[in-house]
């Protein structure tokens, strides 16, 4: 027992990975905020309560409501990507796109979507957030893009081919949208299986 | 130029009239408002401004902040059916397909769209507004549904067609976001004009 008291905890670990650690703690912390409570709900101090880190120290990191969340939204959309090619390390197989498809769905039906939704929806009557939601939001979904091109093995000099993969990532987004009141789970794996053999002819 | 005083107009148009067209001044209003200010910047007294209507007459039409939002957003969505299904009276042919996948998207690209956004987003923090909302939603869903079916001229008793134009309609949802912050025009239209090909295979 005799226990470790924090001061000799902290000097094990170097300062720079303790910034990153708390960085961390609050990015996630932030994207949880947003999900539950929205934007209006959503603050600096707020967060950093729920990280256990010091509205100063929260402010160090992140000197506006505006950095902090954007950048929550794109940490996070970052873990999720990492995520999703490592299902499928292999890349793109036939037999696995219907998978493939799933997975990608997925994307936005958790916390993260609710959270980009609530930044989006600000945004849109926001003019300090607006521009950094319309960059945020065009990055994420071109590297989503190139995810679902590479997973789904799209051959994107085929004519069409570009706009189908598109429009697969706008119904995903549109199943999320649906998910947001009720839980709408049987439905959209009814909508997906129907969607994914359209898709899988489609895409040859 | 002599002029009618709005006393003597008032006695000529019938009571009721009046009523039905203060209310549906209030409806449009609320739309619009909600559109523009979202969620946080919508109440009964600004929509009655924007109407022209006493704060007064505005509550007698509608009680709560709930009660107007909610309405009005079905009242657009019921003249935007109405309109939709006025725009092809001869109901399905195969060769109007790719105009009414159009038009169908178009639904989720106007201000119509933006309010039931800000209000679906709203409810999912708001115990108050979430039943409503949901309840609403679904409605909604449903007409528009048959509608799809019934324009699209797509026969939901063989297997798969049913999903087909869900899925459709969560991708013009899906495309009505990406519409939110940016104009999203000319991606749109190719993305349509490809599953509009896909689709119609598809429906047969």
């Amino acid at each position: 027992m005799g226990g470790v008291s924090t001061a000799d905890r902290a000097e094990r670990v170097p300062k720079q990975d303790r910034s990153r650690a708390t960085r961390q703690r609050l990015l996630e912390a932030a994207v949880a905020c947003l999900a539950e409570h929205g934007w209006a709900g959503s603050t600096v101090s707020v967060v950093a309560e729920r990280a256990g880190v010091s509205r100063g120290a929260a402010q160090h990191h992140f000197p506006t409501r505006e950095d902090l969340f954007t950048a929550a939204v794109e940490y996070v959309a970052e873990e999720r990507s990492t995520a999703l090619r490592a299902l499928f390390p292999e890349g793109a197989r036939a037999d696995d796109r219907r998978a493939v498809i799933a997975a990608l769905v997925d994307l936005y039906t958790g916390p993260l979507f609710r959270a980009a939704l609530h930044l989006w929806v600000a945004a849109s009557n926001e003019e300090q957030l607006r521009p950094r939601v319309t960059e945020l939001e065009s990055r994420v979904g071109r590297e989503t893009h190139r995810i679902a091109v590479d997973l789904l093995g799209a051959d994107e000099s085929r004519p069409g081919v570009r706009e189908t993969v598109q429009g697969l990532l706008d119904m995903a987004r549109g199943l999320g949208l649906a998910n947001l009141l009720t839980d709408d789970g049987a439905r959209r794996e009814r909508v997906v299986a129907q969607w994914a053999a359209l898709l899988d002819e489609a895409l040859g």
